[in-house]
C-alpha cells in the first residue's frame, strides 16, 4: 500500500526494509505527526478515502510549516478495515506527497475495524524554528488567508449529500468543498515568515480562536483582534471556530517586512487581524472577550 | 497523554508545539514506524494497555536496531476509545521510552472506536545501515537468541485467562508471558553486528521463517538452516512461525568475529542457524523446504 513517491536516491533506503535510511540533514530537525480517523476527522459519506489520505499528510506537513520548516520525508501508517479502497487511499497520500515535496519513505499497514491514517514527517529548518512561544506584547498578529472555508465546505457537503439541485449551489460552493476535501499547507508562507522575523506561529487546525489562545498561552501574552478575514461563503463562526483551514497565524514586530517578503515571493499579502498585548488575560475580538471556540479532537 | 520523558534540552522543542525540534544528527538518519491495534496486535483481555504501548514503541526501535542504528526520538499517536486507561497506556509507552533511551518528543491524540498506538522513531547510524539486501552466498546466518517465547507466552495467557491453578504453571511460564507482554529490542546486538561486518539483518517480528524469507528475497540468496534455537517452554512451531520475538537475524561472512564482539560486550553469544546459498530458490530447514510460516498483519 505505501509506495515511495519517486526513485530512491543512491545511498538511501526507502520502502521495504526495517527502517528507511536517508542522508543527514543540516540545520534543526523537525518531527511532526498527525492522524486522521474515519468518522472523527472525515465523514466518508461526504469525502473520499483519497481525501482522508491527503488530509493526514497535509496536516502533518502544515505543522512543519508552522515552525518555519520544510518537509523532507514522511512515514505513513494505515489501519485498514476490510473493503477499504487502498488504491484510492494511496492516490490521495501520493498526491499530497508530490504536492508538498515530501516523499513517503516508509510506513506500516495493519488491519483494523476503523480506518485510520497516521503520518509522521521529518522536516528541517535552517536555524531556530518559530515556536508558539515567542510572541511579545506589541507584535502584530496576521493570518496567511481568510478563514472558515473548510467548515463552510463541510456544511455544504452535508447539505448536498449527493442530492443537490444545481440551482442551490452558490458560486463559492466548489471552492469551499474543495477547501474541506483538499486543504493546503502554507509552507512557503511559513518559511518566509521565519526569515522575515516572525516571533511565533501556529497553523489553524482547530479553529482560529482556539489556536490563537494556544499561541497566546505559550507566549504569555494577550491579544486584541480588530478583524477576522472570512472566506467567501463562510460565516464568522466558521472563521473563528471551524477547523482545518491550515492558514498560519503569524506574530511579528515587523508586519511591513512580512508583507514585503510575501509580495516579493508572489504570495497573497498577510492579513493583519490584531495585536499581542502584555496582559495575558486580555483576549478580545472588537473589544469583547473571545472564548476558546474551536474543534478539539483531543480526548483529554 | 503524550509526555516527554526527561527534561527538554536547551534549544530543543518537545511536546506542545506544532512540531518537535531537535538538533541535527551526524551520520545516516533512520526512520521507522509501527502500529499496535487492540484486537489485532494485542488481546486486551490478556495484556494491559500499558503492554500495548510498550510493544508499539519497542517494535519501532527494534526496526532501527535491525539496521544497526540507535533510536533518538519518538513520536506517539494514540487513537483512544472512550474509557481507555490513558495513564496506564502512557506508563507503558514511557517505560519503553526510558528502557530504549528514546524520548517521546511529540505526538497526536484523537478519539476512535478502536484503540491504536502508532509510533514513529528517528534513529541514527554512524555509516551505512545494514539492510535486508546485503547477504551473500556463504554468509553464516545467526540469531541473537532463542525464538518462540512470545508465541508460547500468548498461548499460556490464553490458557490461563486469570483462572490458572498455580500447579499448572510451569517454571518457564512467567518468562514466556513476560516475553509476550514486554518484548525486548536487540539494540546493542544490532549496533555491534554492524561494526562486526554484518551484511544483512532483520528483526523477527512476524516469525523466523517469514522474516528469513524476506531477508533472502531482498538479498537474492537462498538459505540452508541446520538448527533453530527454541526458547524453553516453546514449540518448534512457535519458534518458526510465532511473531514478535524481535531477536535479530544476522548474515555475516565472519561469525567468529561476530561472536567475539558480542562476548566483548558481555552479550549472549549469537546462535548460528545456517548459511546463505547462491540458489535463491533453496530455502530449507534440515534438508526440507521451509515455507513462509509466520504472522502477517498486512492486509495486502
Amino acid at each position: 500500500m505505501v509506495r515511495a513517491s519517486g526513485a530512491t536516491p543512491a545511498g538511501s533506503v526507502w520502502i521495504g526494509d526495517d527502517a528507511a535510511a536517508v542522508p543527514a540533514e543540516a540545520g534543526t530537525l523537525l518531527l511532526a505527526t498527525d492522524a486522521a480517523v474515519a468518522g472523527v476527522h472525515a465523514d466518508l459519506d461526504l469525502v473520499g478515502v483519497d481525501d482522508l489520505g491527503w488530509k493526514a499528510l497535509t496536516a502533518t506537513v502544515s505543522d512543519l510549516g508552522a515552525m518555519g520548516g520544510r518537509p523532507r520525508y514522511a512515514l505513513v501508517t494505515v489501519c485498514l478495515p476490510p473493503g477499504t479502497d487502498v488504491d484510492r487511499l494511496s492516490a490521495g497520500v501520493a498526491a499530497a506527497s508530490a504536492r508538498w515535496g515530501c516523499p513517503v519513505v516508509g510506513g506500516d499497514v495493519t488491519s483494523s475495524d476503523q480506518l485510520m491514517v497516521s503520518v509522521a514527517a521529518l522536516g528541517v529548518v535552517d536555524g531556530p524554528p518559530v515556536t508558539r512561544a515567542g510572541a511579545r506584547p506589541g507584535d502584530t498578529l496576521a493570518v496567511t488567508g481568510p478563514l472558515g472555508a473548510s467548515a463552510a465546505g463541510l456544511r455544504l457537503l452535508r447539505e448536498l449529500r449527493g442530492c443537490a439541485a444545481p440551482g442551490t449551489v452558490t458560486p463559492a460552493a466548489p471552492v469551499l468543498m474543495e477547501a474541506h476535501r483538499r486543504p493546503l499547507a502554507r509552507l512557503a508562507e511559513g518559511a518566509l515568515a521565519r526569515t522575515a522575523g516572525a516571533t511565533a506561529m501556529i497553523d489553524v487546525s482547530d479553529g482560529l480562536a482556539l489556536d490563537l489562545h494556544r499561541l497566546a498561552d505559550a507566549s504569555g501574552v494577550g491579544f486584541r483582534l480588530e478583524r477576522v478575514p472570512i472566506a467567501g461563503g463562510a460565516t464568522a463562526e466558521d472563521a473563528l471556530g471551524g477547523g482545518e483551514d491550515y492558514e498560519l497565524v503569524v506574530a511579528t514586530p515587523d508586519p511591513a517586512g512580512l508583507a514585503a517578503v510575501f509580495a516579493g515571493a508572489g504570495l497573497r499579502p498577510p492579513l493583519v487581524i490584531g495585536v499581542c498585548t502584555a496582559s495575558a488575560g486580555e483576549r478580545t475580538l472588537c473589544g469583547r472577550p473571545l472564548g476558546r471556540l474551536g474543534w478539539a479532537h483531543e480526548v483529554r
